[in-house]
């Protein structure tokens, strides 16, 4: 692998990293951030491990949490080597218009930009943290406790724990390893899973009576009153767009938060080869075959108009 | 491992075989009987699939599921050599009374019985699937495309995609050489958790809405008339049970329905070290730590307080 070759030469000509991953951050990301900090302790070099918007209460079990830095940049950062995880864009971390001398990226996304001096994207790989695992094991390092833990979650988040198409040999095997050192599969999955309030659990019950079926499409909506009757926000949200495509006929699931007044952020998830990529482009946003997002703006039964119009259009569903 | 050898020397022994998978099936009974099947016929030898009950429309999938024969025992089957497989009394597979001259058990559930001159039971081991696939491996088989769908959906079933505590090295491993041989992990869990019909889905949302949390433990009730409404039955209810435990307070679920006029099948669930077999041994049923189900009559209202009784009693939470 080319750009694993680079990685350590980037990593052996530097003593101490920014380590930066997206916004918005998932268990992919902040999981691979920190075991790639813990990798570089290992060899006797420094980290500092920065996300934007800081770790969310889901991710707060992962170790070295309590290290990640947010908000503010700290100064001079440009002067720092620059390792930008599971993106390749410095806008999707937050450090757009900062100057940096070294930078190198680590990312499975389709690529987005030429952004960094060394660049390892791999877009055939499940997740980042996949390619992390492949990294600690050819410099060599002991995988630690906290270094399986957090790859076993990077790895779980990505492949909606060994359910999506995208799990393959190597990220079961790998899986099976890093349990070996550490990581349990139960004690992840409850912290994932099994660790949500109340007040989410009465919205999932909102969001699975509000579901619609157009034909193959199914639209879930939350408006910002069910958000303040429940106690809970947009960001409670993680996974339900999923719900929907439990039902065998239902193949596109669109799930509209309104995170302001008309504002909709929108997730669109999709069964097998129907791709819901180019709606979500449409309107100006994007994402992959399975797993898309865009923002629309307008009043409610205008936007989901719209938005079933591009998606039968474009998916090809009747 | 002795029980594998002498299980070896059993089908070397024998050239037909009756292999029975348990009542109510799931994907571990049967996927481990149909994997084993296909293994026989590599050896050039004869078997017959029986499991009482028949296969359940979402095992449907499964290679060599149209093999499978339900309901009335063949005649003179006692002759026949048995594989029992992922339980170990004749009962629980609907062969009581039945005298077989040759009988080989593979199960990985706690002994109940003594039954079968050729036993295998690992308890350790968290899929009968996953022993299937080791006798497979011993027996120097080729996995076949059959043979690796079979094994994998057995080892999802009971591991819960990887996500319940007994999830090892091991069933890893070995899901990520299934998959080398053609186990598709996106299109299995497809069919076992994306095709569900219209009416499990309203079903789902009349059980959320139903739970009652009474400190660490919640409550959902299915009354005949829900499943009237929604055109369900209780078979429909799979997997419910677990989603409570979704809420990180909630320590034990309990699930009730009505499968005749005050008659309550209870499922039983728990987190971590919690235990509910106690409890459920306690209404004449049983099961293992965090798992177990009985049977329970009355009134629903008498019902729910001797179960919260029990459950607060003996699983020793406040």
């Amino acid at each position: 692998m080319a750009g694993l070759s680079d990685v350590i030469e980037f990593l052996n000509n530097h003593e101490s990293f920014f380590i930066a991953s997206h916004i918005n951050p998932d268990g992919d990301t902040l999981g691979s951030a920190l075991a790639l900090a813990f990798a570089l302790e290992r060899l006797g070099k420094k980290s500092t491990v920065y996300d934007l918007d800081g770790v969310p209460e889901t991710y707060a079990f992962l170790p070295g949490a309590e290290r990640v830095i947010s908000g503010d940049l700290p100064k001079n950062i440009g002067a720092t080597p620059l390792m930008l995880i599971d993106c390749n864009a410095p806008v999707r971390a937050g450090l757009e218009g900062i100057a940096f001398t070294h930078a190198c990226v680590i990312d499975h996304h389709v690529t987005e930009t030429d952004f960094g001096s060394v660049r390892w994207i791999d877009t055939t790989s499940p997740a980042t943290g996949l390619m992390i695992y492949d990294l600690i094991k050819a410099l060599n390092i002991n995988i630690t406790a906290s270094i399986a833990v957090n790859i076993y979650t990077a790895i779980v988040i990505d492949t909606g724990t060994f359910r999506f198409p995208n799990t393959n040999p190597q990220s079961l095997r790998a899986a099976a390893e890093l349990v070996e050192h550490g990581a349990k599969p139960g004690d992840i999955a409850q912290q994932l899973y099994q660790s949500w309030s109340q007040e989410r659990f009465s919205l999932l019950i909102h969001s699975l009576s509000s579901v619609e079926l157009h034909g193959a499409v199914a639209f879930t909506v939350l408006s910002s009153e069910t958000f303040r009757q429940t106690g809970t926000s947009p960001s409670d949200t993680e996974n339900f767009v999923n719900f929907p495509l439990t039902i065998s006929d239902v193949k596109v699931s669109a799930l509209m938060r309104e995170v302001d007044q008309n504002d909709w952020r929108v997730s669109l998830r999709s069964k097998g080869t129907v791709d819901v990529s180019g709606a979500a482009s449409k309107f100006g946003g994007g994402g992959h075959v399975n797993a898309a997002g865009c923002t629309m703006h307008g009043p409610l039964e205008e936007v989901k108009l719209s938005l079933l119009s591009a998606l039968k259009e474009l998916t090809g569903l009747a």
